[in-house]
């Protein structure tokens, strides 16, 4: 079949949004955090120990847009944004569907994921304020490559603690973070008076993103240079997401298309926040996208929004975090092992919950099998393999393209491909060979 | 520091080129390749059983411009084309070197490098001359991967002779291939005469280069509609992959830049003629880049064009393949295994040795542990992990750059990006940990 020239919407670095969207200017009144010890609304200053001023500022604020600073704009040449669009002309032949399929390309940064936007920002921010070294826990080890790669660019060093269990299974995480010069640790490590109680009671422990959380905060609350961070849940790391949706409206626009659907997977919410927030935010004020349907994608594994209960909870899962009023599974829901390592959380950022419990926002949730079975269709189609965790965005964006086909409609559909699945090969081999367990078995 | 604007330089879709450009058409009669039987030149019919008519056209062609088919040129699309030019701001100030480095990004493909370029011309010719099935080898697995995924653009299968060795030992390039859809044995394999052969002889043998391409070919020259497909090494690959030259030449009119030196690895070629070609018909005819040097970075372990000879020799380790004039260390010389599998090879692309024959390039071979410490600093300054090959070319346009500061000059440098090194992280991971071993002790 011949090839529209349509099919990727390109911008040009000048293009780069010039300011963050804040969905907190336009959600209403938001329900504070909580402080873990008094249960009352927490202070700025409760965060002092380990977060710097400006991203302590950030998360309290309801200002609609906030300046990005021209140096963090320039720096994000180096993640390749602008991201294209894309249209999946291919996958929708595939499908015969009469839907436009659209996805946005967060796989093209040199991390292969969405995860260097916010990375970004915090790294800078830290550097201006004279912060030394960024903490932060890693998990699947995305969001531990990407603060390991952006530090680089303002001469300031990370020290990632990586879940043990990961640590040893994804050992080409380590070689990464390594190679961007980070310091890395297995967790529960020798590091911290905490981890060192972990290892002394359970030597034998695989460890968890609660206790590397925990680690992380530790070292960056002993240290008046050393500041933590986290790359999803919170408000701030939403707002630095919205360069996604910004750019994305940008090339919308040029397409001439106004979606019927925006569909993005929801592990903490930063990718779904990312591409949605800047939409959302001009649904809410009557300025456009009034018949759009926002669906974020979670695992079967980990179903805050579709399972959970809108409640206040601790963002880790020894509960030090401030209480978050969020959609949750209970803290002390620990997520099967699926490969979409970005998905395994209990709970969803308050932002994203807030825009679900105001019906904003629906949701849907898959067994990864299915998943696994969508991203070989994109890999054969579109030439692209997506992340476990981007195979759930996509795989909702076909279901609603077959349930466009059924009705005969034109909609548009437009999905986040948070990342590409080239450092998360596994799930596919095991998918190819029949031995991809669901997500009910695990 | 702040990052100057200019610091990618994008084109769009509509800027792909419209044509290849071919040296053949400017670099004198070549040598042609030798019957392997006859040891007469090869009559084109002589290649009737492996290639369809199209791509034995290219392969003598003197053309100089080649039309690029409209359904090739959209497809490129897929391979992200066309691929920014970046300037290494942050490299460059830390090597404190007035030269000003830029770097072609071959690297933007989803499959990693260079090697779609050709992989989809190929494809697409024998797609329209009712070819069903491409059979072809890999070593490292880029190559493969690179046919596997345009095959689907064009609806057309391959079979993947995959080396043994690397086969057990990167089993993701295995998942990557079966993810596309492709057929790949382990070879020796099963599937041929050949291959059934070599696994009686030799049961235990983890197999070779030669012995891939022969199987290859053989499943080839039995099947009216099955055809061979080969990633370096001949004309018709470093036609196709002109493009990679010619959008860089657009690129370097756009920065106001005539470089001086323009620098690539060079296993088979294909990257290095890619990149190079177009500027040195240029410079043959007298229209532009007189003072520009260009250099073939080769590995110590395969130094075919530093230490080889320029005479008759056989493309493959069995001696079943035309003989072809190029420099070579000899047909029976089987490289160490260095990382850098796609520079393993024993010859040198026919134009690129008469290129080098004639003085319009020059050579340089590294060892792998000094190319690793270079891409360790890609990474820490321009944020992207490169490719083993890459780091070669990045190892000699850093020296370059050391050269231009102790002359105190202001030269301008293009060095060519083959790929990224997300999917060949082993040897970062040996280099760390000061187990990686230099190339001379092998």
């Amino acid at each position: 079949m011949a090839i529209p020239k349509d099919v990727r919407i390109d911008l040009s670095p000048e293009d780069i949004p010039k300011r963050w969207y804040n969905l907190a200017a336009d959600i209403g009144e938001l329900k504070p955090p909580l402080n873990p010890g008094t249960r009352e609304p927490a202070k700025p200053e409760d965060f002092d120990p380990i977060f710097c001023k400006e991203i302590i500022r950030q998360e309290g604020s309801t200002e609609r847009y906030v300046d990005i600073p021209e140096e963090v704009r320039d720096s994000l040449i180096y993640l390749n944004r602008p991201a294209p669009l894309q249209r999946a002309y291919r996958l929708e032949k595939h499908l015969k569907t009469p839907a436009k399929i659209f996805y946005k390309r967060e796989d093209m940064s040199p991390l292969g994921s969405h995860k260097g936007n916010t990375a970004l920002a915090q790294a800078y921010y830290n550097a201006e304020a004279g912060v030394h070294t960024l903490t932060t826990e890693t998990g699947a080890g995305q969001w531990g490559t990407a603060l390991a790669m952006v530090s680089n660019l303002f001469d300031i060093d990370t020290t990632v603690f990586m879940v043990k269990g990961s640590y040893i299974a994804k050992p080409l995480r380590k070689t990464i973070i390594n190679t961007y010069g980070a310091t890395i640790h297995a967790s529960p490590s020798a590091q911290t008076e905490f981890g060192r109680k972990i290892l002394k009671e359970h030597p034998e422990t695989s460890g968890s993103l609660g206790i590397a959380i925990s680690e992380a905060c530790e070292v960056a609350a002993k240290d008046e240079n050393t500041c933590y961070s986290l790359g999803s849940v919170l408000n701030h790391v939403m707002l630095h997401q919205s360069v996604i949706g910004l750019e994305t409206m940008q090339q919308l626009e040029i397409a001439e298309v106004e979606p019927d659907y925006v569909i993005a997977c929801a592990g903490g919410g930063s990718n779904f926040a990312g591409l949605t927030f800047p939409m959302i935010g001009e649904k809410i004020r009557g300025r456009g996208f009034e018949n759009t349907e926002f669906i974020a994608v979670e695992p079967d594994a980990a179903p805050s929004l579709t399972k959970g209960e809108f409640k206040y909870d601790f963002g880790d899962t020894a509960g030090f975090t401030p209480l978050l009023m969020m959609y949750t599974l209970g803290s002390e829901f620990v997520p099967p092992s699926i490969h979409a390592g970005g998905l395994r959380y209990h709970g969803m950022s308050p932002l994203v919950s807030a825009a679900y419990d105001m019906d904003m926002v629906s949701a849907r949730s898959y067994d990864q099998t299915e998943t696994f079975a969508a991203g070989l269709l994109m890999a054969r189609t579109e030439g692209i393999i997506p992340a476990p965790e981007s195979c759930h965005a996509l795989k909702a964006a076909i279901d609603v393209a077959l349930e466009c086909k059924e009705r005969n409609e034109e909609k548009s559909i437009v999905f986040g491909l948070s990342g590409h699945g080239l450092l998360d090969l596994y799930g596919y081999e095991q998918y190819l060979e029949g031995t991809l367990p669901s997500s009910a078995k695990l």
